[in-house]
């Protein structure tokens, strides 16, 4: 079957349109055109940076990323405090898309270079979030002494992730004291904040590694539709959403019980990030069967292998036409699927990437994998390690950085970034 | 003055509403709502492939680009005229929002890989445009040597770029036989585009460099806001827009009569890449007069510092109160301008590019400057060597990348592109 882009829009599908203010467009102005989605995102969007949960985990997932590690350079508990402080106000003026600082970007402050470097002057909020995290390196240097004064609140599960098989990490671009994760609609916006809190930064902290992303491969909202990887399939169809409490309380919120040393840490979260280097060149050369059979999933759909549309549940059991099953044995729905997991469930955010040219000439390109787990003991190792020893996927992946962070709550009025860790 | 994002979007400026289709949004549908910009871009909108000209030069410039330069690894004409073939069809069906190949993505050849890659199934044209360029080193390899019998044809002003004050080439991110630039709204688009081209061209020609732009920092029509560069600045202000024909025919389009050695480059362009690392975080530390001076310009609304808006001339001769002239002898708009530089004017097609971070804990951060010219002995040499020597802002610039290629006119129903230089 011959399946055009065009085709597969005109089918019905609510492709691309994922601001709910948009979507009335399409019966309207812009009628009778072919194509489903008009156009891409509401720029005027604006979150709110406090509350019960830190934003930009399950917020609708914006189309860009821009997501940093720092190590922290100072020794002083005060000025690490101090910094959280005016991350704070500036995350929370950025993210309602106002400039950073008393001043502003053109303020004339005379001879002090200005609050704000100014290049999302005239950009809206673009729905950025600004999310925080702490790496366990913040809590015990590498001789494990205490840094700050954390170590009797470090959370037992926040530790540096195991090495996995098919790991092959750059150091210098895995780990890190701190973390932010920006998400929004234009990438512009995101990188405006990573810069300016990296500069507010400056001298206290110091930038790690960074990692753009370009298009989401998740949805943490059922009004998402499902996005595409760099392997062309759909990607993130059976996430955890928003819209269901009961499964963001099992699997993605840390419980008030979890962790009697972290009590700080309940209604906050785990961001595991990993940056997987595809071997795009040699996936292309493969038959879309094996493509197919590789993930267990329709190239065109995204319905399993075992028959139905997108959303219908694999069918493990199914035999095929040879006697095995439908869904090979180490096919990646099958390894990573929450009944071969003991039930456990990720919040995934991960972009895209390209960074330009390996050296053998080959796109640099994968997936930076982000996901929001209650425990990574039970929600992450576990089924990292399935995957990297039995998912056939693996032949085309590389992990090349690797992190992990605990994610502290939101914040009230009056409160700062990671306050509940500090007093 | 306290001037925020808010303020500015509020004070009538027509920014961030790009595409003509969604203008009329703004009063309408979604009218009460404080900020200007609604929407991004239509993306639906798709560009014819073949015309006079090849798309992507005058063209509204769209907001993400994936710049790729190849080298040529077959010795046989042949192939090379082939490959042209296979490109021009798949680039005319891309740009159309359709599948490459006969069979797609998903056509399930049994034996064979997918023609299409995939993961811009679903997702509309987006504004795609793709635009091909012939390096020097097409034309003769580093001995001087014929490589494809096209020696003869050779346009004069096609050489290397000479090496400029401030240059720092990475030699693998520089030069390269042929070019492909592809630019849409959607970055997944413009990466699926370059991918596909690439996966066509394996074992005819290997990637050489590529990069990823993802805030347009220039304007091609008078109907596009003038967005900011990674310096915080409106960049782009004075440039060659598509309703100035006059104006194009004269610093764009190489003319019928310009080199009698390559008439077949009439119509077309020469474009220029340079890779812009700017030393953003010092960059930062400059204060707001120190930073309006190396410019020229307002930050604030990007009118010279000799007073009026934006589009208001620069008066170079209106004296300060220091008895200086206003606009500095070495601020970038003097240097730069066109009265500097014997009425010489570019069609610049900029993005602004992060790529993650540097060796030194930097953001590796800047400009990809794209130029389309008539004629880089007149349009670009000369003003690239005045703004190395003379321009106060190249002590935050550094050139990491370099190339120059002739982009041919564009091609008729039927042709491939660059048919006439081969026939």
């Amino acid at each position: 079957m011959r399946l055009s882009r065009r085709r597969l829009l005109g089918g019905g599908a609510a492709a691309g349109i994922t601001a709910g203010v948009t979507a009335g467009l399409a019966g309207g102005y812009l009628a009778g055109a072919v194509h489903g989605p008009r156009v891409s995102q509401d720029l005027s969007q604006s979150y709110a940076f406090r509350g019960t949960h830190q934003a930009g985990i399950v917020t609708p997932v914006q189309d860009r990323l821009h997501f940093a590690a720092f190590d922290v350079s100072t020794h002083s508990r005060e000025e690490l405090i101090g910094l959280l402080r005016l991350w704070t106000d500036a995350a929370e003026l950025m993210t309602q898309g106002r400039e950073v600082g008393t001043g502003g970007a053109v303020a004339g402050a005379g001879n002090l270079p200005p609050d704000d470097t100014g290049e999302a002057l005239g950009l809206p909020p673009s729905g950025l979030t600004i999310t925080f995290g702490f790496g366990p390196s913040l809590f015990r240097d590498a001789q494990g002494r205490d840094r700050f004064g954390l170590a009797g609140s470090q959370p037992r599960a926040l530790r540096e992730l195991p090495h996995f098989p098919g790991d092959d990490l750059e150091p210098a671009a895995s780990n890190g004291d701190l973390c932010i994760q920006a998400c929004a609609h234009d990438p512009q916006v995101a990188v405006h904040a990573i810069r300016n809190l990296a500069r507010i930064g400056f001298g206290t902290v110091a930038l790690r590694w960074s990692q753009l992303g370009f298009g989401r491969t998740s949805t943490t909202s059922v009004s998402q539709d499902t996005p595409r990887n760099l392997f062309g399939f759909k990607d993130g169809t059976a996430n955890v959403v928003a819209e269901q409490p009961d499964d963001l309380a099992q699997h993605v919120w840390v419980g008030a019980d979890d962790d009697a040393a972290a009590i700080w840490l309940a209604g906050g979260s785990y961001l595991v990030a990993r940056r997987f280097k595809m071997a795009i060149e040699v996936w292309d050369r493969q038959t879309l069967d094996d493509q197919e059979g590789f993930i267990g999933r329709s190239k065109a759909t995204g319905a399993p292998l075992s028959g139905g549309d997108e959303f219908t549940e694999p069918d493990f059991d199914l035999p095929g036409s040879n006697g095995e099953p439908t869904i090979a044995a180490d096919a990646h729905v099958r390894v990573v699927h929450p009944d071969a997991n003991h039930g456990a469930r990720m919040l995934r955010r991960g972009y895209n990437f390209v960074d330009g040219t390996d050296a053998l000439g080959s796109l640099n390109a994968g997936l930076f994998f982000l996901a929001f787990v209650r425990n990574p003991d039970t929600h992450f190792i576990p089924i990292q390690t399935r995957m990297a020893r039995h998912d056939s996927l693996m032949e085309y992946l590389k992990v090349t950085g690797s992190a992990l962070f605990a994610v502290p709550p939101g914040i009230a009025a009056g409160e700062y970034v990671g306050q509940g860790l500090f007093e």
